[in-house]
């Protein structure tokens, strides 16, 4: 492949958002940018030909997930992640790290790294950085992820400021091995996690630690790990500032479409969820109007599409009563297709966003967002 | 709608197979034809423009589920069976008899119909010619089936005699109730189904009462019931003989590709079968060498495609190895992609066997087919 391996240009900013694009050797994305989420080699219940369709230019692979099946020697083998799943776009790949620590009994912590037992078939395995480096070079990653440790926020301040010194220690190792892998040279890129939770100073030390080590871009770890909205958006009022301004700033695991905003507003540029998508499996839709749940009897003969102002494909050709026909019948076509409009409306609410701050309206945009989300 | 409302034309005989087209409102049906299953106003895991992308001219609904859930009069309602499911084209609706039998518990059988308990909910229903009728009317249906009574092969002959005169009685109080609809003036055929079993004579009557009433098409009903394919030949090797040979021949719930081509062989027009559908969502994919298990460990590491021959967009994009890798982690995608190969590969062989009576090679082609797909 040719093309730039990682060239992040802020076209506009309007407050602390901002809207660009980051040029990669697969592909452009632009920013602010939501990534849906492919965590088995797949986005659940779509096509890649669809995620695509309904806006997206970059998806998320998850290592904890694919390293256990089909496990990633094999994904190398078939020739990567991208050949493999039909996705020959930018993929970000996560580290492992949070995954695996979401797995409390089944794991043993030490500075090497994590030993952990798979939670498919009780196997033994161990992540460090470098092992997660090697992964996520075997998928053939575009932006590959440091590995880190991710606690949980109500932990007490010493052991969250620990942990957060672990992972800055975890990122200096996964620079060191991702430089050694070649996968630089090859045209991918490395982003470092800020940790610290809620805390001011954790996560300035934190941004320090990071910069000094030198990254391509830039997540805030540690959020929408159950600490509430009002708790993140608080500390995101801080924390991005912290990191540099002419690298991308990647919020992991968020959110709802009124917390894209918050973030937005905050100064992220990228974001990943499995909202849309699981959502999607569950029978609720997004809308600009609030979410919607389709099995809901009121929809039974509502011939109004999911949402008037969505151009998606699902909008333009069904109605409620045959969405809701399908989530209480339990079609997968159901699945299906309210997933493919979720990803199609945050895709919109991305590029509304992305067209707000280049008009210099953001603040209008959110005002007028917040009204019709939260009207009912 | 304009246009005929129904005009079949055989253009070429072979032996006994035949090829044609049947001219509808709503678009041409060619033959030797299958028609996907759409039970509950979905092909399950498809979209409806991807069921035609893979060559499909008609596909069949359920009256059976269709009237429990979410009701007939409610798809009345919501504009008829064509547009709330998005399907522009012909659709065939079974008439509810056989489901309804087979629900052996929970149904109570007299000369005006059947009474019986929906699965769904336990509700009490009654269904007789003149609902069932009402039924596919309200669906929008384009070929209306007669109401008849599929009695076990295995049962004695007094009962299945008796239950083929029902039948012919019901059949007649179809044709009465179709009529009195409207429904043939507004474009929608009328199928007689033949029923008696393996039993000549029982077979003759029943063609005899159904041609004496005059139907637009005629099914050959009461088989694929567990009889086994040998008794399923031998009983085509008379039962559609006896039926007019100007008018379209429907082998109903049928079935395997080797039985396509054995029922082509003996003079059938039309199929419809879950097995394409079904098979996909279990990871059995289908292929001019014989089916093939998905989730046998041979294909993890398989770069070739489903099928070398096939030329559908799943065959062209993914490898044996990602849908095995779907299969076994369960994934949506993977019941999407290896139904949809599947309703490819059953178009693909209706199209081959087209061509091939049309070119008066018919005999050569059975006879190659059953050589690669029994090869192993």
């Amino acid at each position: 492949m040719t093309g730039p391996r990682f060239d992040f240009r802020v076209d506009a900013v309007d407050g602390k958002a901002r809207t660009g694009r980051i040029a990669m050797r697969r592909g452009e994305i632009r920013t602010p940018a939501f990534m849906p989420v492919g965590t088995a080699a797949t986005v659940k219940a779509m096509k890649p030909e669809t995620v695509r369709a309904t806006g997206a230019d970059v998806i998320l692979g998850n290592t904890y997930h694919l390293m256990l099946r089909p496990g990633a020697e094999r994904v190398a083998r078939l020739g990567g992640l991208h050949t493999f799943m039909n996705w020959p776009r930018p993929i970000l790949t996560d580290s492992g790290g949070y995954q695996v620590m979401s797995l409390s009994d089944l794991r043993k912590l030490t500075e090497q790294g994590v030993e952990f037992r798979s939670h498919i078939d009780g196997s033994k395995h161990m992540l460090t950085p470098e092992r997660s480096m090697e992964i996520q070079r075997l998928l053939g990653s575009d932006i590959v992820m440091a590995f880190d440790e991710c606690p949980r926020v109500d932990r007490p301040y010493d052991e969250i400021a620990a942990s957060m010194e672990l992972s800055m220690r975890w990122a200096k190792r996964s620079r060191d091995a991702f430089d050694a892998g070649g996968e630089h040279a090859a045209g991918a890129a490395l982003f470092g996690i800020q940790q610290g939770a809620l805390d001011p100073e954790l996560r300035r030390r934190s941004a320090e630690a990071l910069t000094e080590i030198g990254f391509d871009g830039y997540a805030v770890g540690g959020l929408a790990v159950g600490e509430g909205q009002e708790a993140m958006l608080a500390t995101l009022d801080f924390a991005p500032d912290m990191l540099p301004a002419d690298r991308p700033r990647y919020l992991m695991g968020v959110g709802k479409p009124d917390d894209l905003v918050g973030a937005v507003e905050r100064g992220i540029d990228m974001f990943d969820c499995v909202l849309p998508t699981r959502s999607g499996r569950n029978g609720q839709a997004f809308t600009w109007n609030g979410p919607l749940n389709l099995r809901n009897a009121r929809h039974a003969e509502d011939t109004d599409p999911l949402d008037p102002r969505c151009t998606c494909s699902v909008c333009e050709t069904y109605s409620r009563a045959y969405l809701h026909h399908l989530q209480k019948a339990g079609e997968i076509l159901g699945a299906m297709l309210v997933t493919e409009h979720n990803l199609a409306f945050y895709q919109q609410l991305m590029q509304a966003m992305r067209e707000a701050i280049a008009e210099r309206r953001f603040a209008a945009f959110a005002a007028a967002f917040r009204r019709d989300y939260f009207a009912d």
